[in-house]
Parts: C-alpha cells; sequence; structure tokens
C-alpha cells in the first residue's frame, strides 16, 4: 500500500479508513498488553498516535523500539477517546526498517542547542528543528508569492561576483589556483596570478545581488532576489552568518517612501502568512519550556500584522535616544547626531519606546554605501532600515543615486574607481529612472518571527568562523 | 498619480480611464501631426501604443525621442482603431526623465546574442532577454509551487561546503587567505595552511545540495534544494555554466519508480505552466524571425504535457543504438554496453528514435556516483537520467544506497575516505530508509521550454571560465 503523509490525515480529517504510514519513532509507551507509538514523518508538527498490540507477529520487537527507528505501519484510522477526541492508529502490521540503540545521538534530553548545532545533520529530526524549518518552508513560500502577486520578478543574481559591491572588504576569494599555491602561477609580487586563474581575474562571493538587481529593474520594472549572500567578517555572534540567505526588492520609478510602505507591507504578510500556515509550529515554539520567545509573542505578532510601523529619521532616533534616562536603559555606546545606531540603540527603539517595528531613514551619508541618494542637506542619503523587537536591524534600503554625475562625484569622495563598475553607471547614463530597494536578511526575519535568539538554529547549515561542518 | 503597469492594463481590459505609465520608449514612429511611441514597463511582453501630438507643451522634443530613453506619460486608456482592436493611449502629459542618443548600445539591430552576452547588463531591456526572463520567473514560481502542493518543505542547502560530494573534484577553492598569499600562512610543504583558513579547513563551492537534502528527507520527509551549483570544469560550451541554478528533490521511502514518475509530473507541470502564463512571451519566441526553437515547438510541447515519457534502461538503449543504421544518423563516440552515453546519444534516443522525453534507468555502477543504490546483478545502479529532444540530460537522480555496509563497501573500492562523510553514514546508522531523488538543471529546463540553444542566454549573468564580468 502506497503511504499517506500524516499531514493529510489531520488535515482531511481522515478516519475508519486502512492506511501505511512511514516514519519514525518519536517515542513509545508500554502498558500491560499493548503499546503507544508515536510516529511522525515530518510532514506536520503534529505525530500520531499508533496503538500496537499482541495482534502484531512481531509484537515483542516493536514494544522494545526506542525514538529514532524507522517503521512502515498499516492499520486503521479511527477516532480515539481522550479528552480531545484526536485521530489516532490501529496497527495491524508493523514494518521495521532500522532499530536505534542507545547510540544514538538524539535521546531523549540529550538535546541543547549546542550539542544538537554539532549534530546538524540529525536535529531536523526533533520537535524543535521540525517546528522551525516548516516555518521557514512557509515564509520562502510567502515571499515568492507577495512578490509575485505584486507583479514583481525573481532573478538569481550571479553568487559569484567580480566586484565588492557594499565596498567594506569582507569577500571571500574564490579561486581554483588555491588548492596548491605552491604550483600556482605567481605575480613578480608573488601574488596569485589571478589573471591566469578560472575567470581571468579575482572574483568573490557576492555580498549583494543589488546592483544586478538594479539592472533588471530598469528592464523589468520589479524585480526581486532570494538567494545567498556571503560576508567574510569575523563576527562569532547570535546575529551573523558567514552564509545567509536575503530578499533584494529592486523597484524602478520607486521612492524611498514607496519602499518603505513596501517592506512594511512585505513584514506583515510574513507574519500573517506563518499565523495561518503554521499554526501548531508556533505554538509548538512559544509553549514549550525552554521557549525564548518574548511573552505573549503570538499576540504581539497580530497586533503588528494589524497596526502601523512607526517612522522617524535618524535625526530624530538621536533626539530620542539623548533623552533616554540612564536609570532605566544605560547604553554602552555613546548617542548623539553623527554617531552609528548600535544594535543596543535600534532594539530600545523597537523594543521600548515604540514598542513596534520601527522604519528609521535619512542617515548621515558616511554610514552608508556610495549608491544611496543624497538629501538636499548634502550630510545625508535617503536611506532606511526597519528595526524590529528582539532582533534589531530586519531590512536596509534605499532610493538609489540615479544622477550620473552625483555617483561619479560620490564615488571620487570615497577614491572607488568607477572602472569595474562601467555597466552600474551605464544604467544612470541609458534610460535612467528613480529607483529604490531593500534587503532583509531572511534568517533574522525567521529569527524574529519564531522568538529563536541564535540565528544558527533557523538556517539548515550554518556557516560561521572556523565552522564548515557537514 | 501613481503608476499603472502596462500587464493591469491588458489583463483587466482597462479603457476609457485616465492613467500614468512609466517606461522606456521602445520606438518611435512620427507622422505629421503626431507621433506614435511605442512603451514598455517590463510587466509585460506586450509594448503600449502611445498617441502624442501637439497637445503636448514639449511635442517637439518627444517626437525626437528614440529607443531607451525612460519616461512618465499620463493620458486616457482608449481601444484603438486597427485591424485587431487593442488598447492605447492617448497622451496628455509627458516628462522624460532622460533622453537616449545615438551611444546607446541596443540601437535596433545592433544585437546579435554575442554582443547582448557583452551587454548582460542591458539586454534585459529587448524583447527577446524580457521574454526569457519573464518565463524564467513563471518556471521558478513553479517549481515552488509544485513541490509546496505535494508537500515537500524548501531546503536552502549549504553554498560554501567542506566536501566533494560528487567525487568528480571539479570545485572552486573559497578561501580569505588567497587574496595575497605573499602574506599568508602556509604549511611545510608551501601550500596554504587552511587551518588558519576562514573556515579552518579548506572550502568549496558546492557542486550539490543532495549530501544535506538526504538528510532533511530523513526528518522533513519530502524536500527540495533550488539554488545555485558550482563546477570548475573547463568547459566552453552552449550546455554549461560554472555557476548554475539546480533543483534538487529528496524523497524518504520513495524508490526509483517514484521519483521517475515525480520527475516526469514535474516537467509537465511545468510545461504546462509556461504555456498558461507566458503565452506571449512564447509566442514572440517562437515566431521571430531569428527563432532556434525547434519546429511546432508549442505543439511538441503541448504534446510531452498530455503524453507518457518513455522508458527504458541503460541496457535497452545501447541495443537500440546498436542497431543504428550509420547512413540515417552517424555517431562520433562509440557504443556497446560498458561505454558512456553521450550527448549526441542522448539526442538521438530522445529527438529522433522515441521523438519524446526518455528515462534512461539502471547504468554500470562505474559512470554514477558512489552513493547510487546498487542493483542485484552487482553491475548496475538504480539510477535515471530523463532526456529531452534539443537538450539531452535534463534529469539525473537515483535510488540512495540506504545499507551502511553497501556504501561503506563501496567507498573502499572508490577509494574514498569516509571521515569527512561522517554524518553523511549516520543517515544510515540511525533509522535509515528507502530514498530517492534527481536533480534538475534549471537552465536546461529554460532552454528546453523556450528553445534557446545558448545556455548562456537563459540566466541573467552567465559565469563561464575567463568570464566574470557584471
Amino acid at each position: 500500500m502506497s503511504r499517506i503523509q500524516i499531514a493529510k490525515i489531520f488535515k482531511d480529517k481522515i478516519v475508519d479508513t486502512d492506511v501505511t504510514i512511514k516514519g519514525w519513532i518519536r517515542s513509545v509507551r508500554n502498558s500491560k498488553k499493548f503499546s503507544f507509538l508515536v510516529v511522525y514523518d515530518g510532514s506536520s508538527q503534529k505525530p500520531i498516535q499508533v496503538v500496537a498490540d499482541e495482534v502484531l507477529t512481531n509484537y515483542a520487537e516493536v514494544a522494545a523500539l526506542i525514538t529514532g527507528s524507522s517503521v512502515a505501519i498499516t492499520g486503521r484510522l479511527v477516532m480515539g477517546g481522550g479528552k480531545i477526541p484526536t485521530i489516532e492508529m490501529q496497527a495491524r502490521e508493523v514494518f521495521i526498517y532500522q532499530k536505534t540503540d542507545e547510540t544514538y545521538p538524539l535521546q531523549k534530553k540529550a538535546t541543547s542547542l549546542e550539542f544538537l548545532r554539532e549534530q546538524a545533520h540529525l536535529r531536523i529530526r526533533t520537535n524543535l528543528f521540525g517546528a522551525v524549518m516548516r516555518i521557514r518552508h512557509h515564509l520562502a513560500m510567502a515571499t515568492h508569492q507577495f512578490f509575485s502577486d505584486r507583479g514583481f520578478f525573481y532573478l538569481n543574481s550571479p553568487i559569484i561576483s567580480g566586484v565588492d559591491a557594499e565596498g567594506a572588504g569582507e569577500m571571500f576569494t574564490i579561486s581554483t589556483l588555491a588548492t596548491d599555491i605552491s604550483k600556482a602561477p605567481k605575480t613578480k609580487e608573488g601574488k596569485l596570478d589571478f589573471s591566469r586563474d578560472y575567470f581571468g581575474k579575482e572574483t568573490f562571493l557576492a555580498v549583494t545581488g543589488q546592483l544586478e538587481g538594479e539592472c533588471y529593474a530598469m528592464g523589468l520594472g520589479s524585480i526581486y532576489t532570494f538567494g545567498p549572500t556571503f560576508r567574510s567578517e569575523n563576527s562569532n555572534t547570535a546575529r551573523h552568518l558567514s552564509e545567509f540567505w536575503m530578499i533584494e526588492p529592486e523597484v524602478a520609478f520607486a521612492d524611498l517612501d514607496e519602499v518603505a510602505q513596501l517592506g512594511t507591507d512585505y513584514i506583515k504578510y510574513l507574519i500573517n502568512y506563518a499565523i495561518i500556515h503554521c499554526e501548531d509550529e508556533l505554538n509548538f515554539l512559544f509553549t514549550r519550556e525552554e521557549s525564548t520567545a518574548p511573552e505573549n509573542h503570538m499576540e504581539t505578532l497580530k497586533h503588528v500584522r494589524d497596526s502601523d510601523f512607526a517612522r522617524i529619521t535618524y535625526t530624530e532616533a538621536m533626539e530620542i535616544l539623548a533623552k533616554v534616562d540612564p536609570s532605566v536603559k544605560k547604553f554602552e555606546y555613546p548617542v548623539g547626531w553623527g554617531l552609528e545606531l548600535q544594535t543596543e540603540h535600534e532594539r530600545y527603539l523597537a523594543e521600548m519606546h515604540f514598542k513596534r517595528p520601527v522604519i528609521v531613514t535619512d542617515y548621515p551619508k558616511e554610514f552608508k554605501a556610495f549608491y544611496m541618494k543624497l538629501n538636499a542637506d548634502n550630510k545625508t542619503v535617503r536611506a532606511m532600515d526597519i528595526l524590529v523587537p528582539g532582533v534589531g536591524e530586519i531590512i536596509g534600503g534605499s532610493q538609489r543615486e540615479d544622477d550620473l554625475s552625483k555617483l561619479s562625484t560620490r564615488m571620487s569622495e570615497l577614491n572607488m574607481s568607477q572602472d569595474p563598475l562601467w555597466w552600474y553607471m551605464d544604467l544612470r547614463r541609458f534610460g535612467s529612472v528613480p529607483h529604490a530597494g531593500f534587503g532583509l536578511g531572511f534568517e533574522r526575519a525567521i529569527m524574529y518571527i519564531t522568538g529563536m535568539n541564535n540565528i544558527r538554529d533557523v538556517i539548515p547549515f550554518p556557516r560561521t568562523p572556523k565552522n564548515c561542518d557537514f
């Protein structure tokens, strides 16, 4: 008999029917003459309870199963008789693919998050990671739905890149010469001769798809990327990954207000989609004993979905922060116009002052990338960050400088060479239009919605300094 | 007035309404007292025709516009009076963002595919690339829809990898030491000391997400990846890219037949989705003068969508090929059991023998990766390739070896170290189940459906040997 997914049994409320399920044992509880097997197959947060008894020819073997064993079970679905009636299965046949024993790493309770990171190949078998990764899936689907419904086209921007698009220098080099440099061609200065490397020049892992996104917005109107991006910065924090996924919409003819609204709508859409599609998963995450989600997080999410985000300028943000009574909140970093908004400041604004997401606009140009549109004050740029409680910055965006001479001037001020970006300058030479966009860090959005507090636990196989297993 | 997308005007058949469109000039045709501007905004294949006349204060300037200029036009939508009545616009106001002149690279007719590859930042502005990339978008949406509807979860497998998952060695090295090897730490043998590199070991760009996909299938049941993969092979062909996108489903409890059927259903779904969502784009591609699509390609696609794929074993394929009359088709490479199926053979089977997609199964183990399930004959493995007319292999898949000792033996035969794959072996140690999956090259699928015959023209910014601009 072909298998049925457990999710389908609960969704379609299938009872009084013979089916085969295939999955893994979560737990076994034995009483005198029968056993309760809790079985999951990954399709749903909720496992199914299977009643096995001496009808089974291999009952003794079945009753001795422990967590992690793989099975195919044929039997009848019936409405169980508990306080809250739920569908369960009366087993007629239990086929055992493989028994686990006490060497199985995921024994009950031996499951600290640190330990599970070392078992990233197995941790998806736990309730916790099943919940997080199903939510991740649904947020990805929500992303495509949201942009596609609004006439945006999905752009696969290149991963291998010849330019440092953010000018920050935190990039991984890609090479086919590096494996054995003793045999590789070198320059007179003793460096690798990248002109004889695979691509004929030094290449990097992309830190953003934005610049290519701008090219495509000039042809397709509205685009979004959704792909991996990379930073080689040496940050070992709960908020940084060396490899992470980013969504970057870019909109021709849009100004900063329009993309600030787009970002707001998108975050609300993600929240709403998760509430609709992942109710079991969110409830599991928010009610488990070790939950790191804020109190009443489900209500908070619903509130955020239904209310407007605060909007202030960087200048106003600094004024608010300057007035904070140190007995209420003492900042580690100083506050004042011309200083960076640190994560502690961002979180204060979102968590304590506004108690909801806040959009901060018009930052000093010194803190932002070369391509952002200069304001008339000649000091600030049309940038925006969206800050959310618990996480801080989740979206960073801007209106782009669409005037060739202004862009050129800014690049000169920053001692940037225009040569490698000749094609980017071309966008301002031929048919230039106002345009704007933003980037959302996918993992940070997942952290915000799930209440998970370490970014390594919301991506399947995290890459961080000194850590590239699996 | 906020802009309306041109696609929406045609879709909702909006007439007798004042609107603002924002886009670019495709062409201008002047008659004595008025001009026809053909304007596109990327939202649709079909542009809109705008009638401009002396009502405009800047009429002389507007009439002098050439292709590529950017404009915002406010006016009234009316039903035009041509043979096939279509919606057009009567301009009341034309705002010019930027005029192009004869330096604009995309002048009419100066548009060979080779030239456009050098202008990859601009080529999306042409009818041709607009069509291809909108189809690419819809095929990506179709992919998520197809798998999501079937209970598969989207997995972001890692891009930075510590293992050579295919054992083929065609990998790019990632390093933060390679930028300046003169200053980098080295081993006694004069190689880069990867133990002191960013990840503490040598790392690569992933050639597949399959192995991590198997981990997740053991937790979520059915998963699929959809992400970039990489090969550093030195292939300068119309079918190879160094960076390409792949879709890799992996299904717990499935055998080869089940994933062969899944692959068949998926390809049919892609075709059907394109026909439904991209009618204008496909018609444009198939009817333009320089079209590289086969004759009657739309009918062929519909036929493939509605008919079954042929299924043969590798052994049967060789028998068919051995009987081919050399006067009908002369092969460059020899044919016989134990020899590789070359692209010319694959294309013969799909194009001339079966005249439809064909699934070839059970290849000699020597040609296939270490993880494929050995058949009882001890010579062949449970592998399958799906071959399509015009392209050749589009899908490669297999049932995976789920028996630890058999997998172990095969790896020893191939002199593979199990150490870096301890986690992959664990999947066979704990709760192992039969499972199978495949990989579909996204660009090859796009080539097949669009009839484009160079893979560099179906990805936004192609990466190939010595070629990493933009």
